[in-house]
């Protein structure tokens, strides 16, 4: 164990005023979490020479000062989330945090002094405060500045840094006071006062340990380190180390979703450079295979056009720019030199003061990034990577065509009940499109900025996702604990020239049915966009309703099939499950053979969805908002394909970009599908897809058999004539008679 | 006279061959409509220099090398428009007219023998047609190539230009043929062969005489010239510069509204640089004090955010980089030298390969340009100025808010049916908006490509703007004819450091009913951001019903007052005139005082409309889409404040821009309006509006009266202050207890 800086401070310095020089500090082992005493030094270098790093140090300066200049606030606790105490004690640690960097920076004892204060108000304050009244009845987890202990906590990961920052000049006094009557309670409170909550492998308690561990560095306090990393026992069970093991996938994924990863993200890059800082042989960055690298490059990898996918509880805007991430790729630039990250960084236009920001900065002044490399890729779930995946299909070579499979738990109380949806994103947009979560942050007018109702009652259920709904009734019946036991099977996934593929199911989404879906982003070689190819097999003991819908961004352009529209008189489509939520805007029974719907994105392109139909499918258009009496709902658009009275089902469709409406240039090109006709066969292992579009023939040969089969070659005739088949998919041309 | 060009060429070269070597043709006055023989020898220059201009020779190049590459089509017409035949002699002309300019810039025969082989085959095509077999039964103005004549004339205009650029290359023989067989046949059969459409005043007619001038300089036929300029018969009562008199106002505003204008604007520009080349001593672009030069300026304000108003029938992504508009902006700079165009030719990202292309590229290199002054301006309307006005007012200093004003005529066929209507634009986007044309241009599927007969059924209609309708009839009862005899009466604009005002009436629109709406653009001193002032004043000789729409852009997020919905069943709002078309989502009747309706734009700014009522307003929430079996509608929202049994009434209203929704960085700012009262009385000629804010109070004085006692400084007393008035407005701050 490392000896805590501490433990010297505390002899060396004798003071009597509130500020000491700082060049009496030159031994000190202060700033020593994420920033140090070493990047302080080169990035007070930096600060002088033009470029990135000196524009952000300019702007944060232009911010601090501007603070300052205001009488400073530390009301006692009233609020709940989004109330004035709550914001302003949200606003204090933020700006502690940035005048302490600001004085490292500048060294002037104005910054600290200004910190010291605020510290000292709250250790005014603190001793005086029995846990929040806005707290939830009955709540394991209050706070006392705040309604709950999270945002106690991160106060305490914003303001130990502070403390640390500052620390050198601040009077032994007012250390004493401020680590007695503030710091040490807060870290107390945070640990031994609510044990369940800092022993949880759960974000929460991401943010108590890390909280709590870097106050036992800056206070000289091992033993606090040690129940942050193996929780309070030390027993390994709970703590930092236990929630790197279970909170992401081997590949680092964080099991609810993007959205979260993001913020989740941020308390273990910091926490973990601080150990690297205090105690680099714990090799930190090293565990699990490099687990916190991993789960940020995720995090990078779960984008599209810089937006995170929006799957479960998320909030559409957000995406890699946001202040998480962008700590999370200065972190991964400075342990891996890697210029992909530059690249990312450079699209964040946004530097952190740091060590690692500094060397982002400069590199990116210096002109080295390299285009970052987004993926094909299957993401496992689940701590062991078996409970089902997240799966990323790109087109070559510019990615402009995305496919997104779900097969992924259920990612606990922000998951969707939305086994095997899709979503498809072409040209930059979104175009099958997943609601994400009904909410506008912050407005007090929209349910308090809080989750609407409408999130419960619309967004998570199944019929708000591109995935199979039973008798209308959503997967799991709705509920979360039922959800989280019980997790897809990922049967494959591959990439390769042809494109990608894969295929899961699920036989837990609904008591005796089974739901099996196969999607292939698929490049044909005369094509210049990816296509999309999908078959979801529906399988019950008995008979049922099976419902597919289709959630699409656009304009209905048309139909190959007459619809039935519901002109002067709309009904809701249901009474529950989500289905209340929908307004049935017109329904059609395409006859034998390719029914299509197309739709024109405001990107400009058109989509056509084309559905091989046997007349036995009724399509159903919707439009959302009934029940919605407060508006809160956006009025997107779908089609729900629907079959009843059925045992068995297979849906099987293709989705493919077309053409361009470009009416500033007035020009309109392929504005129908060049799809004019489809089949398929399954042959034990093999699902054999034959597709005629106005460019050429085409078959495309899925193996579904088990790894071992699949890594064989397989051979099969098709009319006539024989193919082989190397791995999970390959596209045969094939001459206008249908014969390669 | 000038000697024509013909009379020479005819007797210098003696050809046997399809080319002829271009330095035998150094003494040629060819080319010398829009491009001159003097221009061409600069830009030979500058294609060999790095820059904007020589890109645009690489990139037309490369365009026409590809054309060239593929087989000539010159197929017998038959197709309407839209159709293939049709589609290919629109390209024809296109590519003639490109590679006749990369044959002058390259002097490579390749260009000019396409040209030639191409005018050959149309020559011997054309004396083969009769009037197109898809022409409108009884037209007036069939074309032979295209089923109308308009496009047929626009070939011409393109097609004189190739003939013109090529001329020196072809053998005197084929240009004996081209002429004898194609073009003054073509030429006299827009002439002659249609006096009614050659003689009109109207867009078809300008096309016809720029097409049937340009002929006559290019072939030596002066009494061409004559004609176009004059009409057929020279009396001066149709032909070009009756045109220029009569479809343009004295400011250069053209009756149909911007999208209309642009698309006008190339006859006009072509046709007088050819007039300039070749008789300079005509002075056109001075004539009617240069109202080409006004007309070209006029398109560039009526503009937001690069957009063209979409007033009346208009495609709404159509903007200044249109094309058409860069032909403008490119002959502006080329008549001004003003800097300020360079900066719209900048954002059109789009380079003419003319002399005044060359001028502007230079110029945009060595990074000339200064920032396009957009201006608050009423634009008159009418070619005396008196048929009402379309007004434009914008917030200083960047002009974030605009507020649009449409007291103008009916601009003919294309024109709407909303005298009075508004528009309010902030932060980049349309936010009280105007639907623009039912339209999806060019797509098959969508009506042909036409205008969807939801165009009139809604777009055109009165319900669809933001203006009175009386009694659910839209004003003029719809017809054109009427509405083309009668146009607003702008009462007065001005524009000052507090904002902009502006007044019109009208008691033509309905029977017996007086409308007055007085608008106001208002800088508060406090507020950085200006708000929008609407008194809509309605008065009638007997009891109707009046309905003010707003139709909005953004998702609704409050109302002060509770909202009955519609949420399991939804009814459209009426049977006709529009309101067949909206479905109604909502009814509510706020009480005495202020009514609120806020909304959140993509933009992330929240916008509150408060309106002062008596308990005697309803508001009705609609959304768009009832009717449509075709889903060929966007489903926008709005809502209709109504009165009933009324004769007279006053809507009163404020629009208000505030806050910030930033869901990517988390934080919403000031959500909800910080209007907590407002008041107004009417004294004689004064309109006096108070308004308390969360900044502070403000009283906003208005002068109503004639220009003449406006233009006099006018003192009133108001809550026992005097105050005194210079002018149309004048915004004063008060203290809290509303006393300045």
């Amino acid at each position: 164990m490392k000896l805590f800086s501490k433990k010297y401070s505390g002899l060396v310095f004798i003071c009597f005023s509130l500020l000491v020089s700082i060049s009496s500090a030159a031994e000190s082992t202060h700033p020593n979490l994420v920033l140090t005493n070493k990047d302080v030094t080169k990035m007070r270098k930096a600060i002088q020479e033009p470029g990135r790093f000196s524009r952000a140090f300019e702007s944060l300066k232009q911010k601090v000062d501007k603070q300052l200049a205001s009488p400073m606030k530390v009301p006692v606790p009233k609020d709940g989330g989004g109330g004035y105490t709550h914001e302003q004690h949200k606003r204090n640690y933020q700006q502690m945090f940035d005048a302490g960097v600001i004085y490292q920076l500048t060294q002037d004892d104005r910054y600290a002094k200004n910190v010291g204060e605020m510290l000292l108000a709250y250790a005014k304050l603190y001793p005086t405060l029995d846990v929040h009244p806005e707290r939830k009845v009955n709540s394991q987890n209050p706070g006392k500045l705040f309604w709950q202990s999270l945002n106690e906590a991160v106060w305490l990961v914003y303001t130990i840094q502070a403390y640390d920052l500052v620390y050198d000049a601040l009077s032994a006094e007012h250390k004493t006071q401020i680590e007695t009557d503030l710091l040490k309670p807060v870290a107390r409170f945070l640990s031994e006062g609510q044990p369940s909550t800092f022993n949880k492998v759960h974000n929460h308690g991401t943010w108590a340990t890390a909280g709590v561990g870097m106050a036992g560095y800056v206070m000289g306090e091992p033993e606090w380190v040690e129940k942050a990393l193996y929780d309070l026992n030390k027993s390994g069970k709970g703590g930092f180390l236990a929630q790197l093991d279970n909170l992401f996938s081997p590949q680092g994924y964080y099991n609810e979703g993007p959205y979260y990863q993001r913020y989740a993200l941020f308390p273990f890059i910091t926490f973990a450079k601080a150990i690297a800082n205090n105690e680099p042989q714990r090799k930190i960055f090293e565990y699990r295979n490099g687990i916190i690298l991993k789960a940020i490059d995720t995090t990078i990898q779960l984008s599209y056009n810089g937006l995170f996918f929006p799957i479960n509880d998320a909030v559409k805007s957000k995406g890699i720019d946001t202040i998480e991430l962008v700590h999370g790729v200065t972190v991964a630039y400075g342990l891996t030199n890697n210029p992909e990250y530059l690249d990312i960084a450079d699209k964040q236009q946004s530097i952190i003061l740091s060590g690692d920001g500094l060397k982002v900065a400069a590199e990116l002044d210096a002109n080295k990034s390299k285009p970052y490399q987004f993926d094909s890729v299957a993401f496992s779930d689940g701590p062991q990577g078996d409970k089902g995946a997240l799966v990323i299909m790109r087109s070559k070579p510019e990615g402009d065509q995305t496919l997104l499979f779900k097969p992924a738990s259920q990612g606990l109380g922000h998951g969707h009940f939305d086994k095997l949806t899709w979503q498809f994103y072409d040209n930059g947009n979104e175009i099958v499109s997943d609601y994400g979560a009904a909410r506008f942050l912050n407005v007090e007018a929209k349910f308090g900025g809080r989750y609407l109702p409408e999130n419960n009652s619309y967004a998570k259920q199944t019929v708000a996702h591109n995935t199979v709904v039973v008798d209308e009734k959503s997967h799991f019946d709705a509920k979360v604990s039922k959800g989280n036991q019980h997790a897809p099977t990922l049967n494959f996934f591959n990439t390769g020239s042809a494109g990608s593929v894969t295929q899961a199911h699920i036989d837990t989404a609904y008591k005796d049915v089974l739901l099996t879906r196969t999607l292939a982003l698929v490049e044909l070689p005369r094509s210049q966009r990816a296509i999309g190819i999908d078959l979801f097999e529906v399988a019950g003991d008995t008979r049922h309703q099976f419902d597919l819908p289709l959630h699409y961004h656009g304009q209905l352009i048309d139909t190959n099939f007459k619809i039935n529209a519901f002109t002067s008189n709309l009904r809701a489509l249901g009474d529950d499950n989500g289905y209340q939520h929908l307004w049935l805007k017109g329904e059609g029974t395409p006859k034998n053979g390719l029914a299509k719907v197309t739709w024109l994105n405001e990107n400009g392109r058109f989509y056509t969805q084309t559905s091989l139909v046997k007349g036995q499918e009724q399509f159903l258009f919707t439009q959302l908002g009934a029940n919605d009496p407060n508006f809160n709902l956006r009025n997107e658009q779908g089609f729900i394909r629907r079959v009843t009275q059925t045992q068995n089902h297979r849906f099987m469709s293709v989705l493919e970009p077309h053409g361009e409406y470009n009416p500033a240039k007035e020009y309109t090109l392929q504005a129908t599908s060049q799809l004019q006709h489809m089949d398929y066969e399954i042959r034990d292992n093999l699902l054999l897809i034959t597709l005629q579009l106005a460019e050429g023939n085409y078959l495309i040969a899925i193996h579904q058999g088990p790894a071992e089969s699949a890594a064989k070659q397989t051979t099969f005739t098709f009319k006539q004539k024989d193919y082989s088949l190397d791995g999970r998919m390959a596209v045969y041309q094939m001459n206008n008679k249908q014969e390669y």
